[in-house]
């Protein structure tokens, strides 16, 4: 089965610790076995064109549709995100299966 | 040292075949050895609001910011994005250090 992804991109209000939603996420994860990985970026050197004013991606692979399901109405995720989203300036979530044409292993 | 993310998002325009797109991408990353993985989605599923009309999402992976910066520099590259820029309506893009906070191996 196609690993499912979890794709979350966000410009943060100017007045938001991201330290802090950063330490929030990081707990959100390590509490949830459902997550099987999560990386997560910033980009302030890239053109703002590009870019269009969003700095963050945050990226959770899980194994399964059914994983991604039960993370995202688990009550600590819905809890979380309340609090993501009053953070944010904008924001884009795409959730999608994942189609691999170059696997990460070397 | 970090592995560096190259991240795309993209609506394409109603009359391109997004087949075509992804076999001139596939063809791209397998002729660059600088890619180190690639894998690729669409979501068609999630609320409107949350996607805000995008559909596809692109992620590669390499293994430093200086192997990123030579497939983004590659002609091949060069000449493939002109292509892909012309089928978006809308896109953006990230490049960043990745930061992992829960590693993909099981």
């Amino acid at each position: 089965m196609a690993e499912f992804k979890h794709l979350v991109l966000v410009k943060f209000k100017d007045d938001v610790v991201v330290e802090d939603v950063l330490k929030g996420m990081e707990k959100l994860v390590s509490e949830m076995d459902t997550v099987k990985s999560f990386v997560w970026g910033q980009d302030i050197e890239s053109m703002e064109m590009l870019r269009q004013g969003f700095t963050h991606a945050f990226l959770m692979t899980f194994s399964s549709k059914d994983d991604f399901t039960a993370f995202a109405n688990h009550p600590n995720h819905v809890e979380f995100s309340t609090t993501f989203f009053d953070c944010d300036r904008k924001a884009i979530l795409l959730d999608f299966p994942a189609i691999t044409v170059k696997p990460a292993a070397a």
